[in-house]
C-alpha cells in the first residue's frame, strides 16, 4: 500500500484485474488517493471467490468504503473470470462499455467489455481500457497503438475507433524460450546488450525465415564460442521483436505509434521502430489505464 | 525387454543414450539379439552415475556379459554426460570417431564424437551416427538428410561428407506452445487434420512473417469460433514445419531428402516436402541408428 492522499474519501475504486494480479486504486475523480496490489489474479480464482477477494483487499485499507463503486478491466471479465463481460466486435469505440456484476451486495462492481475481431480472429481484454485512456489524454490521436507485453497488441485507431488489431505472442515466446527451452542454459534473462538487440532485430525484420533457423544458433554459439548470456538474451529479444515487426509491417508503416507498456519494454519497441523511421509516443501504463477506467467510471449512469 | 534371439551370446552392445532415455541392444555383428530401454537419460544423471546405471541395466538381462564392449552415441558424450566426446568440425565424415571412457573396469565403453559447425554455429550429437547408418545402407547417397525431432537437423551430405547443417527448434517449439503457452487451452496435441496441416504449411512457407502473427489467432479462433482443438494442433504443426522449410529452403531445394525419424513425424515432413516437389526417402530411426553404431563398432581396433 502506498498512501498518497488520505485526507479525502474516495468516490470510486479503479481495478486492473488480470491473470496474475489485482491492482486497486482508491480514487476521488481522477485523483489517486491510495493504491495497492496483490497476486490474487484471475488465474488462481474460481468465480465464487472474486467477491470476497475484492472485499478483503479493500478492507486492507482499514475501511470497507461500503457502497463505493468499483470499475474494473482485464481478465476478471473473461469466461473464466467473475462475470463474463462479452466481447464487442470491431470496428468499435474503445471507450469502455461496462457490465455490472450481479449479486455482489457490498457495492456496485462494473467490468469493461473486451473487444473481438472476427476475421482474422483476435481478442483483447483490458487493452481497450488503456486505449480509451490514451484517447482521454489525446482525443485526436490517429495512428497505431502498440501495447507490448505477454501478447503484444497492435491496434489501428482512426477517428476514435479501433478499426482492426493484431496480437503477437512475443512476450510469452520470449519467456518460454528463455526459461523453459534448451536456450535457458544460454541466456541471462536480463539482456542489456543494445547493439546485439539492434542487429538481431534488423536481421529478423529483413528475413524472418532465416531468424527461425537461428534460434538454435544461440545455444550452439554458447557451446562453441562461449557466447555471452547477456548478449544472447538481447539477441533473442531482438529476433522476436524484429519478427513481430515483420508480421505487423502493414500496420505500422507510415504511422505514428503510441506505446503503452512498461518503460523497459516500450524503450525496446521504440528503438526497433525508430530504426525503421517510425515516430513513437510513450503512454506509461498506470496513468493511461487509470485515465481509461476514469472515463468508464464517468459513464456509469448509462450502464445497463 | 524384448527377447528376439537368445541362442547366441552378443559380441557387442549398442547404446543410444540421449537426454531422456537409455536404449540398449545386445548385438552379434549386425544382428539384434535382445533390446531394452529405461528412462535413465543424461539429463538426470551425474557423471559418476553413468557407469553403474549402464551395468545395472545390462545386468537386467540376467547376465553381466562382462568384458563385452559397448558402443554409444548421443548426449552421453556431452560435457554434462559421462565423458566428453569432443565435437569434430565440418566438413567431416559422419562415420563415428570414438573416444573410450576411462576408468570403467567392467568393460570397454566407447562414445561417438559429435559434430560442430563453426559458422553459423551449430552442433549435433547422436545424429552423426544415424547419418553414418544411412551411409552404411546407401553408400552413394548424395543430398539432404533431415532428422526431425526436438531440434530437427538438416544436413547437406555430399561424397560421404557432412558439408554443412542447420538445426531448427521446431519440435521443442511445438511442445512449448502446445503444452505451456496460452495455446494449451486450445490444442489437442494429437493433431490429425491433414488438410489443416497442409494449408498452414503452405501459408507459413510463403509468408513466414505472417505466420508469426497468426499464432495467437489459434487461441482467438477457439474463443470466438470454437475452432476444433485437433485442427488447431494440426495447424500449429503445419505453421512450424512450413516456417522451418522457409528457413532451410536453400538446403532442400532441388535435392532428394532422406528422412530419419519417427514414422509419424517423418510422414508430416514427407508430406510438406512432397507438396514442394521434393522427393523423400524414409530411413526408420532404429535400424538406421543401429547400422551407424555397427559401423562404429567395426572401427574399434582403430580407436584411440
Amino acid at each position: 500500500m502506498t498512501a498518497l492522499n488520505t485526507d479525502a474519501a474516495p468516490n470510486w475504486i479503479a481495478a486492473d484485474w488480470g491473470t496474475t494480479h489485482l491492482r486497486l486504486w482508491a480514487m476521488r475523480g481522477n485523483e489517486v488517493l491510495s493504491k495497492r496490489s496483490c497476486d490474487q489474479g484471475m488465474g488462481r480464482l474460481k468465480p465464487a471467490q472474486f467477491g470476497s477477494v475484492l472485499e478483503a483487499e479493500i478492507a486492507q485499507w482499514g475501511t470497507d468504503w461500503g457502497g463505493i463503486p468499483v470499475v474494473a478491466c482485464g481478465m476478471v471479465g473473461s469466461r473464466q473470470g467473475w462475470t463474463e463481460a462479452p466481447y464487442r466486435a470491431t470496428p468499435t469505440d474503445p471507450r469502455a462499455q461496462l457490465i455490472r456484476v450481479p449479486d455482489h451486495a457490498a457495492r456496485p462492481v462494473y467490468i469493461a467489455c473486451g473487444i473481438r475481431q472476427d476475421d482474422p480472429p483476435d481478442v483483447m481484454r483490458g487493452e481497450e481500457t488503456q486505449i480509451a485512456g490514451l484517447l482521454a489524454q489525446s482525443p485526436d490521436f490517429d495512428g497505431i497503438v502498440c501495447l507490448p507485453g505477454t501478447h503484444t497488441k497492435w491496434v489501428r485507431l482512426r477517428a476514435g475507433q479501433i478499426e482492426r488489431f493484431q496480437s503477437c505472442m512475443t512476450g510469452e515466446l520470449f519467456e518460454l524460450l528463455a526459461k523453459h527451452s534448451v536456450l535457458r542454459h544460454t541466456l541471462d534473462t536480463d539482456g542489456s546488450d543494445l547493439p546485439a538487440f539492434d542487429a538481431a532485430c534488423v536481421e529478423a525484420l529483413a528475413d524472418p525465415a532465416r531468424a527461425y533457423g537461428e534460434l538454435f544458433a544461440l545455444r550452439a554459439g554458447a557451446l562453441l564460442n562461449g557466447f555471452d548470456p547477456n548478449s544472447a538474451a538481447s539477441r533473442l529479444s531482438g529476433m522476436l521483436i524484429g519478427w513481430e515487426l515483420a508480421a505487423t509491417r502493414d500496420l505500422w508503416t507510415g504511422h505514428t505509434v503510441a506505446l503503452i507498456g512498461s518503460p523497459k519494454l516500450a524503450a525496446l519497441y521504440a528503438r526497433a521502430l525508430g530504426a525503421n523511421g517510425v515516430e513513437t509516443q510513450d503512454y506509461p501504463t498506470e496513468p493511461t489505464t487509470l485515465a481509461g477506467l476514469h472515463a468508464a467510471w464517468q459513464t456509469i449512469g448509462a450502464c445497463p
